[in-house]
């Protein structure tokens, strides 16, 4: 299996996560938090299958394409060790879905990431709210959920906050 | 449709492209040629479908995954308006493939830069090779070539030399 062919298979486990937590989260109010904005590619498809809800997105800088840019007063821009607990503290509403596609080349650096920021996560999602990540990561607030079908194990994680 | 949509659908026409003329491009020798590394998936791609070839890569830098940095002979640096008539010029042997994955956000300086590049490819490709390209491009030598079941019209652009 190619690069190629793991890239495409990554993004395509990603859009069917999200595409069945839409499905999943409609009729539960709250925000969308997006960690990585990125080109803004997968922003858009948040857009797509959480309309009206307010998606907030943290990225260290804006580079995406001008038609993917949020709204100034929904973007946290920074280190996601300092804007999560920032924006936890903000008193916004509980989150329905955290998106959190934050892995880089480093492995051991990206599960580091994913655990420091997990009790921020834990303050922000809503009972019934999910977390989608790319890397596991482990919390006493949140359970494992099966993957969609058509996601290979491990190549994304889905955790649901029972209560 | 998304942008993460639109993405992926050209990362699956580009595969099926290439996957369909490494079939069609058995026992046909000759190198061939990547216009763009970038993190290199395509290209780690290529060197799994056409295995045994020189795969020459064209691009400004190189800033692709360690795992796929082609060696050093078979890689050239530089604006493709320079490096493709110089390579025209090397006396390499005639390339089967010509992949060009070119596009810019800009669709009029994309098509310019395939057009403006064309004249090269067409000193560099052998008979019976293919063009395989994200902007369609005319030329005497070459004609289009129906496009691999799954590949919506126009998302890729195949062409055939004759002789």
């Amino acid at each position: 299996m190619s690069r190629l062919d793991t890239f495409i298979r990554r993004l395509q486990a990603q859009r069917l996560c999200l595409d069945a937590l839409a499905d999943r989260l409609q009729g539960l109010p709250g925000p969308v938090l997006e960690l990585g904005l990125g080109n803004g590619r997968t922003y858009d498809h948040l857009r797509e299958r959480f309309p009206g809800r307010p998606i907030f997105v943290f990225d260290r800088q804006v580079a995406a394409h001008p038609d993917c840019i949020p709204p100034a007063d929904q973007l946290r821009l920074g280190d996601f060790r300092e804007t999560l607990p920032a924006y936890a503290a903000e008193g916004q509403p509980p989150a329905v879905l955290i998106h959190a596609d934050i892995g880089s080349g480093d492995k051991a650096a990206s599960m580091q990431l994913a655990a420091d920021l997990a009790p921020s996560w834990a303050r922000i999602l809503a009972p019934g709210g999910f977390l989608a990540s790319d890397q596991a990561v482990e919390h006493p607030l949140w359970t494992p959920v099966p993957l969609p079908p058509g996601v290979d194990a491990g190549r994304y994680h889905l955790y649901c906050r029972e209560n």
